[in-house]
């Protein structure tokens, strides 16, 4: 007879699955449901990068080899020049740069690298759910900063009071999955300013770069120079270029980091997928055809699509157009009372509209649910469409 | 300015990049070298595999976009099905089964679902490098229980004097990476019942399941079925597809560890490649081409032909032959006042070989390199003949 309870770790009893990945799985048991759940962008991998990988296919016996464990030394190169040019400064592939299992396991790297018992670890109120259960792997206490709840920017006071001199680092998200906001320059220099005034490392997951709206600009940390020595950068090719699941993104950061990051990496997977790290290489290197979507052009016409149909429903939601990345935090005005897991399950057995519900991204968020517009315009008109017909009843 | 040591985990202090990566990586720096080094068969992923892959790029829009997280619902089916046969009973594809990033997130994933601080965990001395490292991770206690050294069996003695109340998993892998032995069904029984009668998990690493040579048989502790709610099996289709570079394995245990692990899954790498997953699954569906090379007819003849070259020289090494897998630990009989570590390292150095010093497997490879014979029957043989040439100086 086993006690199941006694055989599991504490770590792992205190962390969940992301909503992000349950409420797709929850939503199998429901037939015709749409998706605002998932950020997945309904565009295929674009057909140069595919096309480029059906060649190695065809003529690289060593595609389906492991590559060396820090990842293709071309791609590194690749990888380093990039990262070089964002930050104005010469960046060394071999000592400061890993290809990793999407932003996602450069994350938890990076986190491992670092994170023990009895340490703090600041994120900011919402943000992206795994940080947590990443932190909770790694046994460090995390410390929730509210971002103001009116338009998610920072506040500043919020965050200078939460260092403590067990503080060991803040991870930053920005453009920000869930809330769709961009640090400002003001923004993101009160946080530099904070992690050298207090010795911290400053993670940021930089997933979303390439994706603002109008007059929103994007600023890398990589542009604080006085950062370098406490900065890590962990970036995806998912949502840049459509390929979320290949699962290769990558990490750069000062080498004395790296090198212990590359431990945790090497006993979690050994190496990136070789193939999806060939492709990576073809998408930073190669050219998009003339019939390969133009990514971001079309997630801003979603974004406009999806804020319409938001502001047709004053007396549901209220919410704040997002700057960037390709989420909408939306607050549900009705049926207040529920809990933001209640109300997505709800309107998914209701409507089978996939959401995420809002309190998976922090106690800020409670209250919201999380919509992606990474789907298709029909998609979209759909969810709303099931939605505006549900509200009338509610 | 930074105190660098002061920001780094303890937990990655205590470990290091397996030397089996640590060793190509080296090799970099000499030209003209050959490997006896990292276990990848010289065999291109089969061209079903790379077809049927092919095709899927043509045609699937999916192919590059996360799949559920635990897994595609059709692989897992698969697994099921194959797993279910292996066991004779029944499995629950939704709840017993996670696709994994090879056998080594699984194994990862189930160890940090398991093991915290204070627990031990028996593995074999000498056993596969990573074990240490993913414990170490889970900052739990590695309790090596030494095989004996004459042909790397099982030392029942050493192993119930091992166990303690702290136990918490015990740690297998046959057939054995880096031995080369095949555990009896005598031997597994053994663990089997040391494992119940201590409550304790046991942890097996099939990756090699299909690879044993003359007349050694494989028997996996699936066909335990005492064992079946304290068994989780961690396999991959690196090997036995020429898949390694693709990252996709797989974890079958009972449901209260599996959703455990899944958390961790989650907060690690999210899902398994899609692309890999979709070749996983071409893989067990899918009918070898008449051109597509007999992996274990080819690894099999490989051994012949290493265990010669080795026989060649009785006066540098001995060693016992493998029934299964593709590793020979080989103990070197001059120098032996040298550690592995330097052993194999001017062995590198001097003649371009690349092989991995025992040591990174135990303290009783201690003495030994560990030779793979995936590499191509030339690259043995221009090993050997460079190994025999510094023989005579030595």
């Amino acid at each position: 007879m086993i006690i199941k309870q006694q055989k599991i770790a504490q770590r792992v009893k205190n962390i969940e699955v992301s909503a992000i990945r349950q409420m797709p799985i929850l939503a199998q048991q429901y037939d015709d449901t749409v998706s605002l759940g998932q950020g997945i962008p309904a565009i295929p991998t674009p057909a140069y990068i595919r096309e480029g990988v059906i060649e190695l296919l065809k003529s690289d016996d060593n595609i389906g080899k492991y590559s060396l464990q820090p990842g293709l030394p071309e791609l590194k190169q690749e990888i380093a020049k990039r990262v070089g040019q964002d930050a104005g400064r010469s960046v060394a592939a071999d000592e400061e740069v890993i290809v990793t299992v999407g932003a996602m396991e450069g994350l938890v790297a990076t986190i491992m690298a670092l994170v023990e018992k009895g340490d703090e670890v600041i994120i900011f109120d919402p943000s992206y759910a795994s940080y947590q259960e990443q932190i909770a792997l790694a046994e460090g206490q995390v410390v929730p900063v509210p971002l103001r709840a009116d338009d998610w920017s920072l506040d500043e006071k919020a965050l200078r009071s939460a260092v403590t001199t067990r503080t060991k680092a803040i991870i930053v998200c920005s453009p920000s999955n869930p809330t769709g906001t961009v640090f400002s320059r003001a923004e993101l220099a009160v946080i530099a300013e904070v992690a050298i005034k207090n010795d911290l490392i400053v993670i940021t997951d930089e997933t979303y770069s390439f994706l603002t709206y109008d007059q929103a600009e994007f600023t890398s940390l990589l542009t604080f120079p006085e950062l370098k020595d406490r900065l890590v950068v962990c970036r995806s090719f998912s949502k840049e270029f459509a390929m979320t699941g290949w699962r290769v993104g990558y990490i750069y950061g000062p080498a004395y980091i790296i090198e212990q990051a590359l431990k945790v990496q090497d006993a979690v997977v050994i190496c990136a997928p070789t193939i999806s790290q060939q492709a990576a290489l073809i998408a930073l290197t190669g050219k998009p055809q003339a019939n390969d979507v133009d990514i971001k052009g079309v997630l801003a016409a979603r974004r406009n699509f999806i804020c319409q149909r938001l502001d047709q429903l004053p007396d549901l939601f209220s919410y704040t157009k997002p700057a960037g990345a390709y989420y909408i935090l939306a607050r549900y005005l009705k049926k207040t009372a529920w809990d933001s897991d209640k109300f997505a399950r709800t309107l998914l057995a209701e409507t089978g509209v996939i959401t995420i519900p809002g309190g998976a991204f922090g106690s800020q968020s409670e209250g919201c649910i999380r919509m992606s517009f990474g789907g298709t315009e029909e998609d979209i008109n759909e969810a709303f469409n099931r939605i505006e017909a549900r509200n009338k009843k509610l």
